[in-house]
């Protein structure tokens, strides 16, 4: 399949050049037909230089922008021509397979759901990333859609994981940790201890326990469920440390000539650890839940993160992610009277 | 001064010989006379084999253990003989001026409020670390104590880790964060949004507004504020962070011959990478708020970070931490009626 993809090229800290130049690169390696949406001179400025063969670029017109500190909710509602609402109303037209944006996160949030709504049966949507692990990688949801969860929000956050990871990473029956403050049951925080029992009653999900920060690094699970606010400290301290690690070292190796002399040999070793750890080039993060395929990038997104999130953008719409989380969800909720949690097999 | 410092010689996941061969190391190297608590049989062959020159140790016998999977409130009160309850009732007795354990941390807490009691006015005491950070360190509280703290408790975190950095790190006013999903004063979970506006109201704290977990490893603020269970994933996912991008250089470096041999020359630069980032060699963490210098370890603690838990507690006795503390909170409870927090110079 030829998916389509929109990308925000008016968000992201570094303005429209380096979104365009991830764009088009993400299109060739993807084969996707890339619609830049925004300011049309603006684009057509940042794609000057840009190699664009073999890629079907078009520019859609969107005359405003919603800046890093608007406010989302307000923002989304004001704002019917900014480059993030043009670029999800792409997606509700049938014009575009999936929708890119390193803009303003809580607009793009706010704006799915006004633009394309909620999955039937879901109640909050959450949003999903991939951490670098020892062993691979392990999903982190929620990373902060949903700061003050209700229990049953984080069952379905489980739910919504457990979809990504079958569908795009054909993983089966992907194991599930419940983020605390210890590995005991007993452990946690009162939301914790009472998403436990839920999940551990639920047979359809291979509930493994509670997990720790540390697993969220090491790979011990294929998905790590917890509240936004949580989900979203424990990224950020990561990519802090990382970040940390790699000036510490770059320090280290500048205080002699012979240490630098030894650092080029292992450039190669250097850049694959930075690569590997570098959250900020994962890409994207899915937003699931809503009805289309709609990917956050960080802020300081560089080129090369978003070329890595058409891949992420290409592949939720080609798995077709929104319809798996319905139909998962339609199993746990037969009627429309409320969730029903089926009985556990134990 | 020279200080006593009781260590349970029985805490931890390798055994009385780590521990001892530290406790020893550390008093050497602070001067202090070394009360190794424990049953006495294996204390001593712990001490075989160790250099024990220029220390003064003490044996103190405890019959019983507590187990990593104890229920610690139920231990510390069946277990009066345990390890752990001698070595803080040699604190409540005048024996020792401060205690170490890495121990099962929970009954180290439960069994410091029982044998040593809140400082007056403490509503509940909490656990601070060292984080390293790009600048030199920040203090993180509370790593655990509290999963749901109130908001008042959180405001005595803060009060608390002044003091600590205050009195310990010598930094006067020292500025404080609230760890947050945004650095806007709107962000946050409910808990952070109740907190932020009674920490801005205080003009006794040099609260500088919400950050984030990069933060935390950035060194952007001198103290990060946050509940214990928030804290508590912090900590360990930087941990763990850690401990993968050093596995990760490994295998990099063990990929070809000249590669291990560049790495030869970056050895001590390696070595110092990893001593600025082993959470575990940081040593202990202080808690505060209980009449007394209690430092708790990591149960996988080396002898090393002993080494340099020994260091924690004979500054936390030497600096009067508990009493600083007192001291802090009764200038904002002039009464014994209530907290009452002082009018804002705002």
């Amino acid at each position: 399949m030829t998916s389509r993809i929109a990308v925000d090229a008016m968000g992201g800290d570094h303005g429209p050049s380096v979104i365009v130049e991830g764009a088009v690169a993400g299109g060739r390696a993807r084969n996707a037909r890339v619609l830049l949406v925004g300011k049309s001179s603006e684009i057509e400025a940042a794609l000057e230089g840009i190699d664009q063969t073999g890629v079907e670029i078009e520019i859609v017109e969107a005359t405003d922008t919603i800046a890093m500190d608007d406010h989302p909710a307000q923002a989304v509602r004001r704002k019917p021509q900014s480059s993030i609402i043009v670029a999800l109303g792409l997606i509700a037209d049938g014009r575009a397979d999936a929708m890119i944006s390193a803009g303003n996160s809580g607009a793009v949030m706010a704006g799915a759901l006004l633009v394309l709504g909620r999955v039937k049966g879901i109640e909050r949507p959450a949003i999903a990333s991939y951490m670098p692990t020892a062993t691979g990688n392990t999903l982190l949801l929620d990373l902060g859609a949903v700061t003050d969860p209700k229990p049953s929000n984080m069952v379905q956050f489980a739910e919504m994981g457990q979809v990504y990871v079958e569908r795009i990473m054909n993983v089966k029956n992907p194991t599930i940790g419940l983020l605390s403050n210890g590995e005991e049951p007993t452990k946690g925080n009162a939301l914790v201890q009472q998403v436990h029992p839920l999940l551990a009653a639920r047979s359809d999900l291979n509930f493994v326990g509670n997990v720790e920060g540390k697993d969220v690094a090491m790979g011990t699970v294929d998905i790590v469920v917890t509240d936004g606010f949580t989900g979203n400290v424990a990224l950020k301290t990561a990519e802090g440390v990382a970040s940390l690690l790699t000036d510490i070292l770059r320090n280290e190796i500048a205080a002699s000539l012979p240490r630098k002399l030894a650092a080029l040999v292992l450039r190669p070793a250097f850049r694959s650890m930075r690569a590997r750890l570098d959250y900020a080039e994962i890409g994207g993060a899915p937003m699931l839940g809503v009805n289309g395929a709609v990917i956050i990038s960080h802020g300081r997104s560089s080129a090369r993160a978003i070329e890595n999130a058409m891949t992420v953008g290409h592949r939720a719409a080609e798995f077709d992610l929104a319809g798996g989380i319905a139909e998962r969800v339609s199993r746990v909720l037969p009627s429309s009277e409320g969730p029903k949690i089926p009985p556990s097999s134990e």
